[in-house]
């Protein structure tokens, strides 16, 4: 538990500096900066978003689904499962 | 040009959203919400990212890239072909 | 087993036919077509390929991670959740 | 035109080396290698599926979009911006 909540404040931290990003970007575009640095810079917050939601679903499979496939009947393990492809489809 | 500065002003407004979508995500988690649906708001904030990033690169074409295949000499074009495809290659 | 063996012959349905395609879009280059017509096949065959991917998961997660969650030690359990994000990480 | 030839001969290698790949994974489907192993494949094909797609795109701003912007209109300059955003949207 200990270390759930530690990876909290992790994810608290990196969803911080994202904020600073997307807040660095509209600074970006209020003085004019040359659109391919600004692109640049966006692509690194698609790279830091992504970060965030690897360690969500490693959080989510480290938990829940541990815990649905242990105990879990087959319907809970299939709606896991369903859960897992339609996050896997949707992530860029 | 009052054309871009329109377009300006919808990024702001889009860059806005997102760093309420980014709080909104920090909230949920302090919530201890399910992992899902955490994900699938990431998913979202990817996708508004992503439009933020094709707006800019519209503009990019529209202006810079325009302007140098008009006037640009060989060296120039040959700089903003290979700067859209590193965008290319970075976007997710 | 009988379903797996089913799924077994979609996937290589499909392969056959991303093949297909491959080959389509050589047909294309000779042909001299239009580039962004042979980009939105190349296009199509991503969301393809992307889909085998998603149905070979699908698999694995029913397969193997739960089998693995049921009776698996925790160092296995540990290994299957690290190879999941990285294809994560991995897949586009 | 020579140069043009010899990324035509590049790409045509390159859907050929991707042909196999998807051939490499139907016997790994076949053989019931790990599903990680396939996924990994997979991923694979779908870095070069990706760089193909790259290379017709920088053919195309190298070729047609230069020639759009130099010497075309203004309505087709606006077309092909809007073919390369559209490529930017559904490419993976």
């Amino acid at each position: 538990m200990n270390k759930l909540k530690t990876t909290h404040e992790e994810e608290m931290v990196r969803l911080n500096r994202i904020a600073g990003q997307v807040r660095g970007i509209q600074k970006m575009i209020e003085d004019e900066r040359y659109c391919i640095d600004i692109l640049t810079q966006i692509s690194s917050i698609q790279g830091a978003i992504k970060a965030v939601g690897e360690n969500i679903l490693e959080r989510h499979l480290k938990g829940c689904v541990k815990h649905s496939f242990s105990v879990g009947d087959q319907e809970d393990r299939e709606k896991k499962i369903g859960e897992i492809i339609e996050v896997f489809k949707k992530f860029k």
